[in-house]
């Protein structure tokens, strides 16, 4: 890290605002999960409950509250709703793990160590059918239509990725378009939807929706630059993991394009699987600390955070706007 | 096989009044499977592709064209469900083929086999994703609702069998628990839709779906059959994919409970994973005729294909009843 970069806001931000902000709503959220993450096949909820009760911090759902506290909404539609957020992200990172192999998923093992692939698989299906079953239960189509449309976006941002894999060619744009498309799309939807059930017109939707994505891309990127940030203080998943995989993400596309022709032929063999071990992790890590690759990701989150701060500001001043900027100001922050 | 099996129909039962029936439904329908398996990410419509251009029969959405047909229905909406229909099946079926670790499917490589693990799955929810803004575009609730609810349950079946697989003790009731959850489910479903669409009232409703549920029942039977059945002429998948993966289907449920100590023993062993070369596959099948066991398998599986034909019995007789009931007697009599 170099003592230039752009200075943080003098009182270290926190998810804490926004935690305190959707605290009453998340209990009536989290008592929706418990109750129908259950099923009369003991291994479903035994399955689910290891990933849903290992200490995600269930951002996607409080998005909804805080979309919906935002617009002044006053009902409770949206915790169904904020539910069925969750269980569409709880089965694609169980499908994740299972795509990537991984061992660990926020600090603990991973599902599919534990359970096995085959389980790992059947239960994300599960809670993709059932977060559907929440949505059709509430009955508004508007809310159906976003949300199976970001469950296709977000199906074919991870496809896309796959192919992406291993490919040292690939691009700046073609990165944001993945994780546009895997990670942005669902915080985008999640978002949204406080509006929608709030019925308060499509600018109010809109404005939640760009502050979702562009949240969603912050999020992203900074959990890309941990994955090779020698001074993260915060890692959920093995550090390395993203290295090992041959996954091109924005550190590496950054060290690679300034890299010189001995460290880019480096590159391309650890990308293509050739460089694995952890002296191989240890040479990425210096090179990307050499090009100030980790440093330049967050440049790029504190823009899209600076985005959604923006998005936002078409809403009254108070508590809810300002814990929601303040959580675009954490995602940039994390693991410093 | 035995002499005094019941006599089938004088005129072998075939499917095809029901293609000629759903002739004309099924190319709307195809259209937009076609249409909408598409994606920007070219290896989705190639994966997906490889599936639905393989050769499957597409019986469930027919079933939703027939179910139609059969209480009048004279509008178009069921071409896109019928769709939605099919894209869950298929995605379940990419999901079965990583989850069994299969190596063929409908006689041809299994799409795990040529494009991963990883990329079957994230297909499977890329066209499970899709079947849901199929059905959100058509608007019905109620169609939401039964094929939601459908989704929830095949995946409690396939995770209730993986439960089940090498546990020698599964009994037949349990057996018919599962298959009625992971096969039985979408084929009530699909041909319940046809009443929906037509809103024609409860009691329709309610025949369709004791139609598709049976024959469903009757095909996932007849299917376990020919898996040991050494006359069987029809094999889609390897045959012995079942015994080497330890699942207890009703063929070995029976041979199991008819056989001598020294047999069970055997089974024990066979299902226990520890028994799995040609020689022993041969063994179990000759065990599997000792007894009568695929016969008896189509035995119960006729007892359903003939709850399936009354439960229609309430309609008129027509083009449309004739064609269903004979799609019944074809699920028993496949494979001989």
């Amino acid at each position: 890290m170099t003592a230039d970069v752009v200075p943080l806001p003098r009182r270290r931000p926190t998810l804490d605002p926004m935690l305190a902000l959707t605290a009453h709503g998340m209990n009536a959220v989290n008592a929706v999960i418990l109750e129908r993450m259950q099923s009369d096949i003991p291994l479903i909820p035994r399955l689910a409950g290891h990933l849903i009760s290992g200490g995600g911090k269930r951002l996607r759902p409080m998005l909804t509250l805080a979309g919906a506290e935002l617009v002044g909404y006053q009902g409770a539609r949206h915790h169904k709703l904020a539910a069925a957020v969750e269980f569409i992200h709880t089965a694609t990172l169980l499908h994740d793990d299972v795509v990537d192999g991984s061992e660990l998923r926020r600090g603990k093992a991973a599902a599919n160590i534990i359970f096995g692939n085959p389980a790992t698989v059947l239960v994300g299906d599960f809670l993709f059918s059932r977060a559907f079953e929440l949505m059709t239960e509430d009955g508004s189509l508007k809310v159906l239509k976003i949300l199976s449309g970001a469950s296709a976006i977000i199906a074919e941002g991870e496809v896309s990725q796959l192919t992406a894999q291993r490919q040292i060619e690939t691009s700046e744009e073609r990165y944001l378009q993945i994780i546009g498309a895997k990670t942005a799309a669902l915080f985008a939807a999640a978002s949204r939807i406080g509006a929608v059930v709030a019925e308060c017109g499509e600018r109010e939707e809109q404005a939640l929706d760009d502050y979702g994505r562009n949240l969603g891309v912050a999020f992203q990127l900074v959990d890309d630059a941990i994955d090779y940030d020698s001074d993260a203080a915060e890692m959920g998943k093995d550090q390395g993991d993203d290295f090992r995989e041959g996954k091109m993400t924005l550190p590496v596309i950054f060290a690679y394009a300034r890299g010189t022709p001995e460290e880019r032929k480096f590159w391309q063999a650890a990308i293509a699987g050739h460089r694995t071990s952890d002296d191989d992790l240890a040479e990425a890590i210096a090179l990307i600390g050499k090009y100030d690759a980790v440093e330049a990701t967050r440049d790029r989150a504190r823009h899209f955070a600076a985005r959604a701060v923006d998005a936002i500001s078409i809403f009254p001043d108070g508590k809810a706007r300002a814990a929601m900027a303040e959580a675009a100001h954490f995602a940039v922050a994390r693991g410093y």
